[in-house]
């Protein structure tokens, strides 16, 4: 069966993925790691103090960086940074503060709460008009609950610090702007927040250009260097900060430093444009990208503005005017700048925040963007005759998908002639009627774009064997790729699903796979459980671990699953992971076997080259534990093809069982229409009235999710009890 | 000497102040107590539990609370709260977090940096939808410099938290709206920020209508403090709070609370309403006064908007057609409310904030009011036909003055065609060139107010004497009365500036003094150092505590002050007050001594009565101690007005000596024109271009300045020392 086709096959060897640097390097330039790795990457070596605390999904930055250090590796002057874990965020903000008034190139990773934590020092920092950055994995606060994901809401609860925010959208800007914003903050004295969407960005891997050492040496002005070191504390020459100021004076020294803030935005322009002249990679404040003479325009930061850009590109295909402003630099806000990248033509501007101030007019970029254009109007210097239509709106809060068919939403509502304000899109509000609707099945997705998705669970090695799948691929192929793994927040034993994207063009799609081209399931039981077909497209390879072989497998399959194989027309595989594992002496580690199956189903690689590359990195991976591990999966690699079979449909055949009600039918009512749907995997479709207002839920609900994440049950052994717990 | 006629008298017993409440009660319903007990009077009565953390200005909020639960006083329910010092001001919003989370009703004062400690936890229980009030006296933050004193920086910065903030502008308002925002708390189950401004507000003494336990009985409903109750996390009828939410529901769960937001304006506004259907006192979220068809208007928060009103009172008296809007409800931010205060021929609004977010395009209130109106406009439902010109700017940081000359800046500015916008007032931008211009000498205040300035040490007594001076006339006149004491934030040891007002009409004077009609100056070497008679109208009293007797003072002045006296043809007056206070055995305890001078001069009240009453308040201050200190005390009052003599005015004299400069001429130069000048305490006049951008200075500056502050020195004793230093 191997050699086989899958559905989606390269046409083109045509290279289109982000452009190797002037200098004509070839391929080996590209990198494939995620937007935590680019960050720290260039944040290690341009410090020489970081004072850390981990906070998901900042924590790799710390972690790695930590790491570095521990192995010696140096910085762009030679020296090994100093690590410091503190007590919490707030001990290291301090530190970090601390570490800057002696002079020392300073930085630090977080997120979410532990961003609040350093508010009070951010003052300080930014008051004194400290040279450093902050790179933030932009995660949401807790409120009526906790969310570990992604949003706004931290940043922007930071915003009034003054720090200035420069908001990267992708893996390729995190690095980039890791040192942009290094290089700004030296020239302007304005201290940075580098901020990129948690998870969506810093988990997420891409293939991208590294930042060089050269760039780095080149950007990072070694005089300005120098001056930070000088206007640090020194008893040979001293000096005094941190006074107390009467009344007579405080309101007079707080204006000291408009200047500076005034010149910022220019400058950071300056460092975007020396850098595009090194790498040809251009960035403006803000930037547009569309229609040359739209009518409607989509005003966002983050990731999100590739989703608008893909789309408004996608719209404009079918003869719409559309287009999209992605804002770089957050603060200091630049109305010239924007203005300068507001086409005249516009008639309707839409503003989505990922953040949420109930009780506020609006969220907070809608508020700027609004006072802007009526600044510009009263000046007599807007490029539109009237003060357009003007919307806020939300979206993607706690990570809340934000797909091209909301940004169609978006731009449809803009159509109108009272567009709805202060809009929600990407859920149903049936409470305070916020939302805007979305057709889900607009995909402006390319057909010569590998779209994988695997279902796995949070311990059995799927997410790391596709981390590894996306890495080969990125090194040895002309193709750029992009791997996203959603996690459960129960962690292990819980279902991780992997999103894998691989094409001739550069791929923009911060959201996930809406149509598949290949599902795999890792776990047998996920059948019942979870709707792990929904998404394939017709035609697809579905490759399943299954204790059943080919001929018995058919009939052991929920009939909802053998009528969306039918229905759906699908190449249908299986093979029995756990026992190629066991017989290779791996325990229970599926991981090699079921890469390896993809490999050799996705045709993305010549079958002989996969499995070099795949054995390649085992050895990468596990050499260091010796060489009977590393046997052990290269059996497994071998054995996998041989247990991989096509399932052959069956012409007429009895319809399979129904699994049961995720949960029973006398659960009681709130966790049969809240809890079991959050289960089954379904949350997405709930609308806002589903849940209490305040956060408040019953009690007694865990019960009815059968989870057994432990494959053993432990035994009570009074003798050995300490008693510790 | 005495039953001499003060300069400005009181022609009539026309009682105008704050109105008695509908009972017809008489004048003993008043009370004259600062904003900090106003405030905490209410919050004592109405909660529980109180968690605690000092930090200036809000302190006293959090001893008098300690100290009455401490004397066993009851609250509403007749219980003694519970009040709780935690480690820092994180502890304490944690604590009120747990605590609201057992139904108890409960509470905490802060400012600044406290505020900021608070906020991860605000974030929780206003997601929690959790009924609770902070009452916050606004203070500015540390950012370049530290600051103890005023500005919204504070409450600004928390914005984000989503508490609702309605902002006091006076005491009465402070205790008033302490009962409001309890109830209103309970009714929408948001919870409040209660915010009054640090000093201006918490620390300056009003005769206010107190809010009585009847009021709050009948204003807080029991039926929903029974429900608050019920929410309480309890064993016996469990629930789980504070879930962590995957990306499928949290924003849905995130838009669950918007009812409650978009409902609670209105039912501020009723609790308004019932307020005043009880006391007579009536309140808008947003309220305007004014000329009935403006053309300009001020919308302002806090204090200054007492100082706007009486302007635009005074500027339409001179017929001008301007006005204000008061915002009392900040968040959530009513557009229809704002909108109903707007009068239709409004063509120029200023937005003036008390805080700044360099980098941001304009500060909160400003960004608010002007997408507001955009929002009406778009929507039809403005007032307004055109967007007006809107301009925003800032006052007031770190309690800079914001006097009536200011407000009249504004409103002339507004005439222009292009008003200047991101203004500054009450400083000299000259390097960034935001500040608008104002005439000092504009003065509106009123010919029948007694204005009166002393000077003072921050250890003699000064401050408490003028305490209880305005609280003796509060409580014996049907005068209104207001005091003010002006702190260094050097504390012991510096000067303290009294400035005290009363008058047959209500005071809305939240500024200090500008043409004072008596000053006291307590300590003689002040007249070397500090411009002590520049505020004194012409023909007002000059009280010298001076250790030179009637005949032999004038040629000891410094020809600068005899100058003065001359010019303004002041009456003059002098008392040793220092051998007064020790031949009553009292040390160096001047203050009974220029208290009693003072009512001696002032003739605010009777002779008679007003010795009878000082002494009353010294059993009261002094009982404690024993009939001894009594007794000096009253001897100390009885010899003070043998005391007291008249300065002859010589028609020809040799004029004195002209004092050193306050630092040496050959003092570094930032001495000589920054320190000196603060020193000197004209720290006022020096311009932005003065300072260092980044709040460093140069050190060993401190020997230029003698403070004197010791009076003995100290002598190091080898035998005793434990080296604890």
């Amino acid at each position: 069966m191997l050699g086989m086709q899958p559905k989606t096959v390269f046409t083109s060897n045509a290279m289109a993925c982000p452009k190797p640097n002037e200098s004509g390097d070839d391929m080996t330039d590209f990198v494939t790691i995620d937007g935590n790795e680019a960050a720290v990457s260039v944040a290690y070596r341009a410090n020489e103090v970081v004072a850390i605390y981990p906070i998901t999904p900042a924590s790799p930055m710390a972690e790695q960086d930590d790491s570095w250090a521990a192995a010696g590796k140096t910085n762009l002057w030679g020296n090994v940074p100093v690590i410091q874990q503190m007590q919490s965020e707030a001990g290291a903000a301090g530190a970090v503060h601390g570490a800057l008034q002696t002079g020392a190139l300073t930085t630090t990773f977080t997120a979410s709460q532990g961003l609040l934590l350093m508010i009070p020092n951010m003052y300080k920092i930014a008051g004194e008009l400290t040279a450093t950055v902050f790179h933030v994995a932009a995660r949401s606060l807790a409120t009526q609950g906790l969310s570990i994901f992604c949003d706004h809401s931290d940043v922007m609860a930071a915003r009034s610090t003054v720090f200035a925010m420069l908001f990267a959208g992708s893996v390729q800007e995190v690095m980039d702007f890791a040192l942009i914003t290094q290089a700004a903050t030296l020239k302007t004295r304005v201290p940075f927040l580098h901020v990129f969407d948690g998870f969506r960005t810093s988990h997420k891997i891409r293939k991208i250009v590294p930042v060089s050492t050269d760039d780095m040496q080149a950007l990072i002005d070694d005089r300005l260097v120098r001056m930070h070191r000088l206007r640090g504390l020194n008893p040979e020459r001293p000096v005094m900060r941190g006074t107390a100021q009467n009344p007579d004076v405080y309101f007079q020294t707080r204006e000291t430093v408009n200047p500076y803030y005034l010149a910022a935005p220019e400058i950071v322009q300056n460092v975007m444009d020396d850098f595009a002249a090194r790498t040809g990679r251009s960035y403006r404040l803000f930037e547009y990208s569309g229609a040359p003479d739209p009518d409607r325009v989509v005003v966002i930061m983050g990731s999100g503005g590739e989703t608008v850009v893909e789309t408004a590109a996608a719209l404009n295909r079918t003869g719409e005017r559309v287009g999209a402003i992605r804002v770089r630099l957050y603060r200091p806000f630049s109305v010239t700048h924007l203005l300068a990248a507001l086409p005249p033509t516009v008639r309707a501007i839409a503003v989505p925040d990922r953040t949420k101030e109930p009780g506020s007019l609006g969220e907070p970029l809608y508020l700027d963007v609004v006072a802007a254009l009526h600044e510009a109007i009263a000046a007599g210097v807007s490029p539109l005759a009237d003060m357009p239509r003007i919307v806020g709106g939300r979206y993607g809060l706690g990570s809340k998908e934000f797909t091209p068919a909301m940004v169609a939403a978006i731009y449809d509502e803009l159509k109108t002639s009272r567009p709805k304000n202060h809009f929600t899109v990407g859920i149903e509000d049936d409470v305070a009627g916020s939302s805007i609707d979305f057709d889900p099945d607009f995909d402006i997705e390319r057909d010569d774009t590998v779209r994988a998705v695997f279902w796995g669970l949070g311990s059995d090695g799927t997410v790391s064997a596709n981390r590894n799948a996306v890495k080969i691929i990125g090194e040895e192929t002309p193709y750029d790729v992009q791997g996203y793994f959603v996690y459960d927040s129960k962690k292990s034993g819980a279902v991780t699903v992997s999103h894998l994207r691989f094409g001739p063009h550069p791929l923009h799609s911060p959201y996930l796979i809406q149509h598949a081209g290949f599902v795999a399931v890792h776990q047998f039981d996920f059948l019942d459980r979870y709707p792990v077909l929904e998404r394939i497209d017709t035609g697809s390879v579905f490759l399943l671990n299954s204790p059943y072989g080919p001929d018995e497998i058919w009939d052991r399959l929920p009939a909802t699953v053998q009528r969306e194989i039918i229905e759906k027309g699908l190449r249908f595989f299986v093979i029995d992971g756990y026992r190629v594992a066991r017989e290779s002496g791996m325990g229970n580690r599926i991981n090699t076997v079921m890469q390896t199956c993809f490999f050799a189903l996705s045709g993305v690689l010549p079958k002989e080259e996969a499995i070099a590359k795949i054995k390649e990195s085992i050895v990468k991976a596990y050499g260091k534990r010796g060489p009977a591990i590393v046997r052990q999966n290269h059996e497994a690699v071998d054995r996998a093809l041989d247990h991989l079979f096509e399932v052959a449909i069956p012409e007429s055949f009895v319809p399979g069982y129904t699994p049961p009600p995720t949960v029973p039918e006398d659960a009681p009512v709130f966790v049969r229409h809240v809890t079991g749907e959050l289960i089954a995997g379904r949350g997405d479709t709930l609308p806002v009235s589903a849940f209490p207002a305040d956060g408040t839920y019953p009690v007694g609900t865990s019960r009815w999710e059968k989870r057994n994440i432990a494959a053993e049950a432990p035994v009570w052994e009074p003798d050995l009890c300490i008693q510790c717990g």
